[in-house]
């Protein structure tokens, strides 16, 4: 019997986080026929964000990198509320980071290998996505990373 | 009978505007299959941008929070153009939410609440969707806040 | 016969690239269903990008323009390998720009129409699509502009 998503993630040595609440009037996601669209996912970590700031001048790109990380654990959670298991996802297909970042910071999409390397070792093959990777100029919450997924579900 | 969608606009003091012509070569709504996808739409009302400039500098948050819900409006007047109806809106999907801001400011969600908090007047559990916000560094028209919407039709 | 939207790119002057070798661990394009979503793309020519800096500063709007037609045309290689052919494109549904802007520049929609126009001339009544243009912060590498697409294939 194959392993399960959950226990992959576990042996990555990576917990499932509770779904984190919204910081608005949304949810944290909703399906449309087998496509699951996320809402953007702030790093929290147990409740609160570890890293704050600009990534290349407040967070480094290994902390930045962590963050990205963070964000796709809890798009995770949010995916696994919205589509009853995780053993639903068919296909990661769409992935959209959006890094804090400081005037002249340029590595968004090593930032966001963090994410994407994360899904690739949880999901195997289902998990190589299309990604867009931007810099923009503040998240909520002082966040250096937000992170939205696209996936397709059974 | 249940109050029509166009109905409770009206109730809650809201008109809903003529579709907003494209900033660029584009249109205001395409459909693939069930869903529909809305242009960014900036805050016109009645042809005129009322707010302009960086949220958390030029505008406050309440003013922001008023051009998210105009942007919002402006929204649904491109979905009843590709939609016939937005009595054949069966799922408000995602929003995302760009907002013009300046450094160090982070209230985007709360400026978001703005256009969330109308879409769940108006559709009710319906309306209810996953989000994203981010601070971007310009918006076309120095507009202080841009947002678009995918919507699932019948 | 009508003439193939690849004779249509090389009568208009332009040459398909390759597929650019996304900038990250991720894939140029996957599909959903009949939904097929482009990463986010630079505008590379050649293997080099031919402009970077912020527009409104060290990129003029005009070479701006010519940046999004490029990374349109890296959208379209990343799309006909995904769905085998251009001429499996039935509709053009969403393109999304990303421009970093210097302080102060609002002419997002105007560098946009040099993707936008690029898929009317190509694709022609299918090409037209529903837009977001916001200004960001930075880019990856430095680009100028950064264009997604979603499409809707056969």
């Amino acid at each position: 019997m194959p392993e399960s998503v959950e226990d992959r993630l576990k042996g990555l040595g990576y917990e499932l986080p509770d779904v984190p609440s919204p910081a608005g009037s949304y949810v944290p996601a909703t399906r449309a026929g087998s496509l699951l669209f996320t809402a953007g996912q702030l790093p929290f970590r147990e409740g609160k964000l570890p890293y704050t700031g600009k990534v290349g001048q407040d967070v480094s790109v290994e902390d930045a990198k962590e963050a990205a990380r963070l964000c796709a654990l809890n798009a995770l959670a949010a995916i696994r509320a919205g589509a009853d298991s995780l053993e639903n996802v068919r296909r990661v297909v769409k992935v959209t980071g959006y890094v804090a970042s400081a005037g002249g910071f340029n590595g968004q999409p090593e930032v966001m290998n963090g994410a994407s390397d994360l899904l690739g070792e949880v999901f195997g093959e289902k998990g190589i996505h299309a990604r867009s990777a931007v810099g923009v100029a503040e998240l909520p919450l002082d966040a250096p990373v937000e992170v939205e997924l696209i996936v397709e579900v059974d």
